[in-house]
């Protein structure tokens, strides 16, 4: 297995060892738990903003921790929820006195655990609400998932809420902006290569030398197909026109684009799909407000890409647009 | 070969157009050349930076192009120089006549053209002054080098000498202090796998299944010797001896340190070596100002790691905490 770890068991917790130590005037640790919280928490007369899951998709979600955007992120081990009494340690940590927002991608398990953890928090009288996250048109229903999956639009639901909660709105109001984020954005990604789980120590899945997989999640469940390799610009095609099948994006809408790695593969092609993407959408008479390009929400080693796509109104742009200082995502 | 890509002769232009697509209010390019200069050049009254070497270790240079660190980066095919002649167009476009500093890394290619375009600049009287980086402490010579090479050091020569430019130094003053820079920081990398160069289509080299090559350049130049992996501690500390068997850090010093991943590695990694790197330089009374970690100096898709030390004293730390916003590296 070649990875820079020490013992596969302890890579969570030496991981956010090393986030801690990267970004102290960023994160702190809720002693005993493998909780990251904002390091001025609880911040009063805030909503909080709680996200979390499953390890292996760095920065996501510990990185987004931070001033715009999230006020605590949980970590399951590697590819597993968070148990629930970890995240409503996040919870009572992060709660100013105006409610506490979770963020919860659309997988069985972390909806199990964040609902429960809701519940305990709700008898100590914390006024708690979530949303689901459910961007990834590739699949219904998946190894882990009743309906759709939560995927790399999760960034923008943090950023968006996370502005929202920043500027003192209440708890009701960051549900429905998180609400309209998701319903307004769509990712779909692809693959060229597996990763290996620590504990695993082996690939999840193997790919012919000359072959892809359209539509594959980031713990490695199948997707819709595999094919042979194309050229950026097909695969950028391809994963377009899938997410234009599922949300109705008009002439003169503007949008917000999230070119995302899985988290081996280079910058140079991300880049080159987002050339392509322009042009798409430009042909389209499809306004691009914003564009991010990077790794976000990865499947640790994993070779591949997703487009996200985020049709906007005027509060979202407003909101999008504000400042975030956080360890993965700064806007200055 | 497995990578994103359409014509392999065309990933360094096609890479570019989506750069400026990504990044319209960062960066614009010099229309028909490799360049990228900040949106509003050329500055007047401040000394302008300009970097850039092959492409394929993204997000340099480019993703450094902003206020407080570069005011160009120029582009050379994946892992090959740029030219003369782009490099002149780059310090056309910004000398805002206070002179230009080529930063340049220790290749004989690199140094050769880049010299050359400070000849040419000067034969149209602009102020040009350079400063080679030789950060990395594996290898005296190597297949493109005479002497050290320069590798992810060079992000803090750009930002501790983009601070200086941006608070309006003289040229000769960023240059000292680049050069300040240079004297006091050192690298040191080791490698997983191997990454493939486009037009080649094929790996660069073949490293064993339990193999990883310590010492190993961004090129995939040949390092020190083979081995097989080791935990991450232990690789940890084997990168860390080495530099400090080449630069005295004493008790009571401060440094900087950036853990950056050569382009496959993932976050949860370096995060893991961050955390021991932490441990071993406090068990050495060694002061930790300051920590980077993420892939700032990659080599396309290879897998592995570099660990840098910088020494800092007070007017190196003041630079280092100043403002930068570039897309690849902000400091709010």
């Amino acid at each position: 297995m070649k990875k820079i770890i020490n013992n596969p068991e302890n890579v969570v917790n030496e991981m956010l060892e090393g986030i801690v130590k990267a970004h102290p005037k960023y994160v702190r640790r809720i002693e005993g738990t493998d909780v990251l919280v904002r390091k001025t928490s609880p911040i009063k007369g805030k909503v909080a903003l709680v996200s979390g899951g499953g390890s292996g998709h760095e920065p996501s979600h510990a990185g987004f921790v931070g001033k715009g955007m999230l006020n605590a992120a949980v970590s399951g081990e590697v590819f597993t929820s968070p148990t629930p009494d970890q995240v409503f340690e996040a919870i009572k940590a992060v709660d100013g006195g105006k409610g506490v927002l979770l963020i919860i991608k659309n997988y069985t398990g972390d909806i199990m655990n964040f609902e429960m953890a809701e519940e305990m928090a709700e008898l100590e009288d914390i006024k708690v609400k979530h949303v689901v996250v459910n961007d990834d048109v590739a699949v219904e229903d998946s190894t882990y998932t009743s309906g759709r999956r939560g995927i790399a639009g999760t960034i923008l639901v943090h950023k968006i809420a996370g502005a929202a909660a920043e500027e003192g709105m209440s708890l009701e109001d960051v549900q429905r902006i998180a609400q309209k984020v998701i319903k307004n954005v769509r990712s779909m990604g692809m693959s060229l290569s597996s990763c290996i789980v620590p504990a695993a120590g082996k690939s999840s899945f193997e790919l012919e030398e000359d072959e892809m997989e359209v539509g594959l999640g980031i713990h490695g469940e199948p997707g819709t197909h595999r094919e042979k390799i194309k050229k950026a610009d097909e695969i950028t095609k391809e994963l377009l026109d899938k997410i234009l099948e599922d949300i109705e994006i008009k002439k003169e809408d503007e949008v917000a684009i999230l070119v995302n790695g899985l988290g081996a593969t280079p910058l140079m092609e991300l880049y080159i799909m987002n050339r392509h993407l322009h042009k798409l959408l430009n042909d389209k008479n499809i306004k691009i407000y914003n564009t991010i390009v990077g790794n976000f929400m990865t499947s640790l080693e994993m070779a591949g890409a997703s487009i996200t796509i985020l049709k906007l109104d005027d509060e979202l742009k407003q909101l999008l647009d504000s400042i975030a200082d956080t360890p993965a995502f700064k806007n200055i």
